[in-house]
């Protein structure tokens, strides 16, 4: 088998079981999706990954919600089907409107348009922005 | 030439002129950043952008500074140097603190990875996210 | 039609059939994947494309199995289906274990996020990198 | 300020000293390069950061030298210049030789060049693929 | 819902009917794409877009087929299957035929390889192109 | 060394000069650019790629121009600076004047936006589009 199919938890090692069990006292929902059931083949990047992603996402500077928004915008930017959606639930869980999704949208695709205009003209960075 | 030069203002074609303005009295600085400079050189695709970007930019659903993370985020995930310090100023001008800046960079490093692995492992969308 | 359907034995142009008597004889099976029998429609590139990955994947400096995990690794960052699950066939084939492969997408997950790091965070190249 | 300047030593806070004492001990050197002073502003991601590489290239089921290129691989996949360039230099320190690097390189732009043609043709998974 | 369903005629507003109206006469033709019946849950974003890719794709300098193509090339870069079916449509409309078709494919492939190998490399710019 | 300099012609190998040779009748010109004096360290990857330009850009189904500016769009899409600069002079050197230049750029930054709208909205293929 080239690629992995996700776990059943009754295929997890003892340790994927924690990370698991982590996951869902965190979460508070007995689902855990995919992404971490293909994972759970290397327990050992799961558990630097959900911890990686715990830390990151934890209300900060910025609010969970406005992390969420930056997640699924990179989400789009990069192209993951998988993360597009699964961190799209994410952030309606988290109160984002449809007139939210659909503006995080349009910055998204306006950034693509001049990101591109940029590279494609070479524009010579201002020297107001070098200082800064 | 194959790059075109940034346009000063004596140079500019009158339709470029009045966008120049809008540009001016919008941002209320006298500040022209090279980027219009040079997409100077089609007026109608500068007055096209500006006021596409003008649009998607104004508050709405989400504010001002929300759209400006996102869009910082973005230009870090398609790798636009100009984009990136360009936005990134602007970003500061709305309030972006430094723990600001640096969440938001962890948040666009952690997708980075999350998506790359999703991709990697080929994690099929569970019907949870499919329904949605 | 937009899209080029894969092309049976029966309808191989002269040309593309002796690539494919190649590709047969050189894998030592009968097995020729849609990859090739969709670039079947441009005998020319099927020859040069066919002829080009032949010399760069024969054992040199590096092993056949050091270069396709590259292969591997690559058509993973650049997030193409196809090319994952097909050069992850051939690895395997090459003898990579499960082991293996899940360090291989934690590496390139790893990756994914230090180069977006460094690319957010515009860091300067040490002169140390510089020279060398 | 909005892109962050590298740490010098003495501006580092506890523990982002701790960290780079660390990455000295561990890589048997007093140098510590940019990437590592420019994360130094946020020593929580500067930490998660360091214990996740060195969790992820440290030897297995793959060996360092071949971690490493694919590393390099990667980071020539994603465009990131200063990734080429610092993990060039760690692959070059680990033993590739110049004959290893130009091959790497060249299975790196062949799988860019067949990675878009899977894409641009739209090849459909073979089920031999599918199944595996 | 997270993903935006595509909307019917008889759910459209009023704003995004008088969009499908002006795509209707300006392609002529009855039948109106899942791109627009999405993105008509913004209908600012619906008119700004359909405005700006009619101006950008109309007769200059550029033939409108030449235009198409270059399109098709584009998204095929950036991987959007989307795009590269929905693009490919007008482009075979336009005029393109199967001959041209493998030639963009060709060329598309063969900038993606040379465009790696220059930045695997770090090729430095001549001078000669700096001047341009 | 990490990087490779580009090499004199002073330093070329006996095949890698041959290379050169051909390069300088095709192109009637004695100017051999950086890609290929840095390429020439590894002088069978030099000449495969020669030799599989040469085939590709030459005058088909499409005209050299036309190849040009796709080649160029794709190197814009795909952030090569080098690209973009070298296939640049070569576009104006085959006649592409600055209306068309900025055509082709607004064509180019028109994808990126459209690309990112079908793939954030993941916008469900049409039927008619599956058929072609």
């Amino acid at each position: 088998m080239t690629m992995m199919a996700p776990l059943a938890d009754s295929d997890l090692s003892a340790e994927a079981a924690a990370v698991f069990a982590d996951i869902r006292a965190t979460r508070q929902t007995e689902f855990v999706n995919n992404f971490w059931r293909v994972l759970a083949h290397d327990p050992v990047a799961l558990k630097r990954t959900w911890e990686s992603i715990r830390q990151v996402m934890a209300p900060g500077a910025l609010d969970p919600l406005t992390k969420e928004l930056i997640y699924v915008a990179v989400s789009m930017a990069n192209s993951c089907e998988y993360c597009i959606r699964s961190h799209g639930a994410a952030a309606r869980a988290k109160g984002m409107s449809d007139a939210q999704f659909m503006e995080l949208v349009a910055v998204v695709a306006m950034a693509a348009e001049t990101n591109r205009l940029a590279t494609a003209l070479q524009v010579p960075v201002d020297d107001a922005f070098k200082q800064v």
